[in-house]
């Protein structure tokens, strides 16, 4: 129950129907509480702008206005800047993704890529798929419009294309509006897509006549192993999704859309009504950052801040979780995907946790049908690599201890084994 | 036709109902042309932003980054940073707005509110009472979300209150989701809503338990005249919409809503999957603007600069138009709308006029139900008082060939008089 439904509200007639059917986050609703000084937050996918060179990004603020003031403070094109079209075109090279200034729009961050793709395609009952789980704020975009959103379990290798196959025949062809996926370092997994996993995709997505999303907010930060191909890389029929957020700063709103021209067209067309145009100043800015600064190196410095974290809380679940625990080893991103004893629910566990002083993600946000009661995301990117280890063992001990309790109702027979 | 539906889109049976009845915006479309450089443009209801001292903006702007980059870079909150809201609620206090931070939450522009509140109240085929004329990207913001829009007539009064009542009468209670108005130098007709009319659409909205937006992006650039009192100052049930975009720079993107607290909560839940926050860097930027800089001086800079321009304009009209059109005298803003004798389109004349070299708003974008069609919005805000006055005197002599025409073809027997 959210605050507002506690209190009477007068006008609770007049809301329209998707409003009942949306979530809060809890992931939002945790940002609240780390913001509390005595909390480890593992909640957050927040970036740790603590280690932005900001000398030089206040700089490249002044430049912005000063050099390009009348045109960054003014009203720009629902698009966005053809300049930071074209810096993000360039950047997008080294991926091996070819692609035009025309088939890009810039967005307020990947989340209002997500709303208006949603709004483009979605009808009520609609059917789209994802990953299960799926990235909370995704789940939340997309049920504004009110799909059915069938979500496809992922193993080592990413989401189960065999299911995915199974799911879209039931469905025939066009009858799911789009598959959305996080091949790098999947929130809340952690898991990277193999290439043989992203090529099947590609082609399921031409055979069933859907439409393929690739999300890449964190593709950029790998720790280990070695780079896979975007699928956008092998189709250009594949909308991309792409943020500065975990490379530079999310405070600016800064994302965009690659996407076929006639969908970009449309997007754009539902963009207008949604906000006109994003701010021309901060994609100034974000041309700037790829344009006049040593944008490699600070992504290195950032990769050199994160890898330790991920090691840190890597080695403390190995040695401090309970044996029936598993969990996942992503080669970069932010998160770790814990699954603990079934009998647990992590949503029960979480004001324990609070009570020591950690916060994380339940797992059941993350699916659209009440899975992933006994599963929680873990981000290691907010926090030193002592504290990770302090509020892993913590966690540790919320998690035995809750073990124990269930033990001995067993033992009572107050519960079946 | 869009672009999108002439050439082949493959896509096309995946789109979502809501993109086939939206349309692309006239004034965004115009705003392309008016960037040629031989145009006038009496089109956009863009600030004339080269009236802004640049320097003072850039050293916000670097402030911002080096005092407070690491809050102003991160993500931030839903509502808005606490410190802005804070701010905007103690300029709103001149304009007798008594509210609290926690009534408020920040938005991407005004046009981020619309969109926020639509999709927070309108199911298909819900009714929602606007001003006929009004703002055509609040017609596109609204009809996403697929509502029965009735568009009452205005006067010189502003919005016909006896013509609402006898719409809400008969709907009955609850019958109407909201009433959309925008009371200062109305968008497009710059009409003023008289003290009167808006105690009576006060009283209106609380007896048929509908919502009153009160929507005051212009509110500040009064250029002759008594200001007339907030509705929002006379109930605090009524949502109010504000913005820093005509009295700052609309490339922040920074806009507001102020909403009796149960609505914001709804709003601030649906924010949340809309783009989890705005830009923390442009809101600390805003709140900076309203915390150290003169803003009164720089708004009565703007003032200064406004002024003249309609006087041109209106001193054109007078002395160039054909005595059977007739046109608003705005008290402040930015628009002046022109109705034209009922033979003439001025979809039509728009073209002859751009091969003179001026682009306007031709009225029919402003209603939902095809009215408008022998008006047009000419704006007085981009261009110097000259250029207003010749854009006046060639559009002037587009309109009297086109009577001159139809003038033969009644003599000729062609048409009826």
């Amino acid at each position: 129950m959210t605050t507002s439904h506690m209190i009477f509200d007068e006008w609770s007639d007049l809301y329209a129907d998707r409003v009942h059917t949306m979530k809060r986050s809890a992931v939002r609703d945790l940002f609240a509480a780390a913001s509390r000084s005595d909390i480890i937050s593992l909640s957050g996918g927040m970036p740790d702008i603590r280690n932005l060179p900001l000398d030089i990004v206040a700089d490249i603020a002044s430049a912005a206005v000063t050099d390009q003031g009348v045109s960054a403070l003014q009203y720009g094109s629902t698009i966005g800047r053809l300049d930071t079209r074209e810096a993000i075109c360039d950047y997008l090279v080294e991926d091996g993704i070819v692609a035009k200034p025309e088939q890009m729009i810039l967005t307020s961050g990947s989340q209002q890529a997500l709303d208006l793709i949603a709004k483009t395609f979605i009808n009520p009952g609609d059917m789209i798929i994802t990953e299960g789980p799926t990235y909370v704020s995704a789940l939340q975009a997309f049920s504004a419009y009110q799909p059915q959103v069938c979500a496809i379990d992922l193993d080592e290798e990413g989401i189960r294309v065999d299911l995915v196959e199974a799911e879209l025949k039931k469905h025939g062809r066009g009858g799911c509006k789009f598959i959305y996926t996080i091949p790098n370092f999947h929130n809340p997994t952690g898991i990277t897509m193999s290439l043989a996993r992203r090529r099947r995709l590609v082609e399921l997505a031409r055979e069933y006549g859907t439409i393929l999303i690739e999300d890449n907010p964190y593709g950029q930060l790998r720790y280990t192993g070695e780079k896979v191909p975007a699928m956008r890389s092998m189709d250009d029929h594949v909308i991309y999704l792409g943020t500065v957020s975990k490379i530079f700063a999310p405070g600016l709103r800064v994302g965009w859309i690659l996407a076929p021209k006639p969908i970009l067209d449309q997007i754009n067309l539902v963009k207008q009504g949604t906000d006109l145009c994003g701010s021309a100043l901060n994609q100034v800015i974000v041309e700037h950052y790829f344009t006049t600064t040593d944008w490699r190196s600070i992504i290195a410095s950032l990769i050199e801040v994160y890898k330790p974290r991920r090691e840190a809380m890597l080695a403390a679940l190995e040695e401090y979780f309970p044996p029936e625990a598993t969990w996942t080893h992503p080669e970069g991103g932010f998160f770790v995907w814990v699954t603990l004893p079934r009998y647990l629910d992590t949503d029960e566990l979480l004001p324990l946790a609070l009570d020591k002083g950690v916060t994380y993600v339940p797992g059941k946000g993350c699916y659209p049908d009440g899975r992933g009661v006994s599963s929680m995301r873990i981000a290691f990117c907010y926090e030193q690599p002592e504290a990770i280890e302090e509020a892993i063992r913590r966690l540790a001990k919320v998690i035995e201890e809750r073990m124990e309790l269930y033990r001995a109702f067993i033992k009572a027979g107050l519960l079946e084994g």
